[in-house]
């Protein structure tokens, strides 16, 4: 394949751009590439420019970098064009969860059984999705061989939605299930060198085999559950070995991986001290009103300090970036040190599974990638026409899906997986009807909800509220 | 066909074994039946056999009664073997709600969304279930083509599991769309004329098509509601008008009939004053504290009144049962005497299904009747091994289920059915595992519950009452 063209949707988030652009430089079939940036911010998007042309050049990388506001221009002629955008923002998000919690609704009333994950907004985000049914038709019409990578939440709704509604190449994607090489990490075991399987749907996928050498796996973790009396956690997206962690892999009797352990029922989410007991102190895991601050606050920072390099570099061109980057380097969390050294280091890529994608795709470089595509048979016990995550092969014929062996056990079907698409069903339903009626009926269903008044008063607001973001 | 064998297990309902006893008789093809009526409560046992020897004699038909008190011996050499038994009585049914309300179940843990019937219990019960189980398979050894009528609660779980679990010929029954002959009464169709089909799972059904000579009977059905403005109950059983009804129609699409309408979600049942909103005034429906107490009371006054005329009739066996069922009509309710003269009226049956039901296979009787087995495709959107209720064609050739047609809505089968069937998933779960902590998992999904330990002391003494009925 000759030159490539990429398209980045909400490329205005730096760390994520810069992720891309790195393991592109990184991945030589895709040298000569021509990267499409688009976003509605433009000062975000110049900062992002300007950084993201430094990062290749000084990888040694031409690519080719156009950037624009104009949506339509952005997918015009892409090969593959990657959505990372989240309409209205943290603002958005904040907003709404105010709004529900003024009604009674802890964390908002998109937080729901199976679904507490704080900027995996189904219930109230229309604008989120509508975008993506916007983004999936043109690329219908004006690129209709393109690929349409989905990066932003939510994936298990947005990929079935646009599978289901449009002619799109859709394929969902989330890092998620690389918190199985944290893990293995704190196994004493080489991931690489791991045999493993995760299945289920985006934020709720299952350790379905483990095992490395013919041995297995699974005694080794369970061990190290055993010997963690004391366990605390050393940030708040740290719970693969929280107590939470292990009831669910105790009573679903496989492994939860990623944002799955964030997702459990009512009973370790009531309020902040449950949350605490169940994800550990200080901060009762991310999804808690001072989890998501210790989060939000770093995403604050993260974005102030591109945006301070992005104006250094523009003023003094000559200036390094791995340099500056270095140089911050010491007021850096210790994750974020270390992901902006790897950015320089061609050893490393990101774990974002975008570029080896489009790679495999372009290039017929057979990769194994954990995909979000329609079920059709490959998990027994899911429907057909729902987006289930999965490990698959995938090359220039396309997305070939591994085999899930063995089954899903029932009691992740019947007690996790199932319930969690039923709501998903209803957010599509109310979503693709523009009902309230229907997001209330979701309210009455909620263990939140005292009265029939709380949940129709707290869908009046919130869409009153939402309906600016239109 | 010859003499058939029909036996009755909890034949001391005396009211269910009267019904069962009279449809006998008035259906000449099974006239030479015999039938053992078992119960292991002697004294109700007693009383039945009195009763329904006279009434079968009043009625001139020779039925050759054997009363029985050993399960085994009612089951051997039965063609049919209809079970009524409802294991622990109404005794254990109020214990274990009692046991749920102390720790803040209003109503018992067994209330649960879609499942509000007071004596349908799916969490707890596991004698009831139990019992099932073990008369399924004694029929498959003794009496392997034999047929299981379950009339005995819960119908759904219980013939879903006997066919999921036995190679007993099962198939379950419920009166409750019978709710439908007394809406044409309101709406003055004439129910034999009417064209309709009901379709869902037992006390999930809803009335997939409804005309009369071609004209569209919904809109005569919503017009009634429409000038049901100051509508109130005539007995806390009356809710096919209420305005519970009202909203499910408007809803789901399709009219909920009979016990569908009591299993409506939380936001219809959350407290007496929630209940009398929905389900009218005074009582709030059959399943409050009121409307309950309604119930059994009544339900004691005819299980003495049955009581009391049979030692009547032991005493003086020459007085007519007819004669003094006559002179006990003015203190009966009304739907009651009406009830007690049709038992002598050879025009009129019932409206059991399970007399009709042997007749047509046993005399090849082409029958339609409201039956539940295995969906196997009939219900499209539902999975293929739950029981689900819908007409059939009965005959000698079996049970041919009618074709469901159009489709039951999306909007039934996503928000309705799909949970419905997967709180039984949970229930039989539970019960053939003798797991209580599944019970516990299906508490932490409740509104009712504040905390997970309320819900752990809650299942531990439930369980802990429940053990003395084993």
């Amino acid at each position: 394949m000759g030159s490539t063209n990429i398209s980045i949707i909400g490329a205005g988030s730096a760390v994520f751009s810069m992720r891309l652009v790195s393991d592109l430089c990184k991945t030589p079939g895709l040298s000569g590439s021509r990267v499409t940036l688009m976003d509605k911010d433009e000062n975000r998007l110049k900062a992002v420019h300007v950084l993201a042309r430094k990062l290749a050049s000084e990888l040694g990388h031409p690519i080719e970098f156009v950037t624009t506001k104009d949506i339509e221009k952005a997918v015009e002629g892409a090969d593959f064009v990657i959505n990372a955008a989240l309409v209205g923002g943290h603002t958005f998000l904040s907003e709404i969860r105010e709004i529900g919690e003024r009604f009674g609704y802890y964390r908002g009333i998109d937080s729901q059984e199976f679904n507490m994950v704080s900027d995996y907004y189904t219930l109230t985000n229309w604008n989120q999705l509508e975008f993506m049914m916007k983004l999936a038709k043109l690329l219908e019409t004006r690129s209709p061989n393109a690929w349409l990578l989905l990066a932003a939440n939510p994936v298990l709704e947005g990929t079935t939605l646009l599978k289901r509604h449009t002619n799109a190449n859709v394929v969902g994607f989330c890092h998620g299930f690389l918190a199985l090489e944290e893990i293995c990490r704190k196994l004493d075991l080489e991931f690489s060198k791991v045999d493993w399987q995760v299945a289920g749907v985006n934020h709720g996928i299952w350790l379905n085999h483990f095992s490395l050498g013919g041995t297995d796996a699974y005694k080794i973790l369970k061990e190290k559950f055993s010997e963690n009396a004391d366990w605390r956690p050393s940030n708040p997206f740290d719970d693969s070995f929280s107590p939470a962690a292990r009831y669910m892999l105790d009573f679903y009797g496989l492994m939860p991986i990623g944002d799955t352990i964030r997702n459990s029922s009512w009973a370790f989410h009531y309020d902040i001290e449950t949350k605490k007991r169940w994800y550990g102190e200080p901060w009762g895991g991310v999804d808690s009103e001072e989890g998501w601050r210790w989060y939000t606050d770093l995403l604050g920072f993260v974005v102030k300090m591109f945006r301070e390099l992005a104006m250094i570099l523009e003023k003094e061109p000559e200036k390094s970036l791995r340099g500056l980057l270095k140089n911050v380097a010491s007021e850096l969390p210790e994750d974020l040190a270390r992901e902006a050294s790897t950015f320089f280091n061609p050893n490393i890529m990101s774990g974002e599974q975008h570029i080896p994608f489009i790679n495999a795709i372009a290039n017929d470089e057979k990769t194994r990638l954990v995909v979000n595509v329609l079920n059709n048979g490959t998990i027994r016990g899911l429907p057909d026409d729902i987006a289930i995550e999965a490990p698959a092969i995938v090359s220039s014929a396309g997305i070939k899906m591994e085999e899930i062996y063995p089954d899903l056990p029932e009691r992740i079907i019947k007690w996790y997986l199932l319930p969690r698409i039923l709501r998903m069903e209803w957010a599509l339903e109310a979503f693709l009807k523009k009902d309230t009626s229907l997001i209330t009926e979701v309210l009455f269903r909620d263990p939140r909800t005292k009265s029939r008044e709380q949940a129709e008063r707290a869908v009046a607001e919130v869409f009153r509220a939402a309906r600016k973001y239109y």
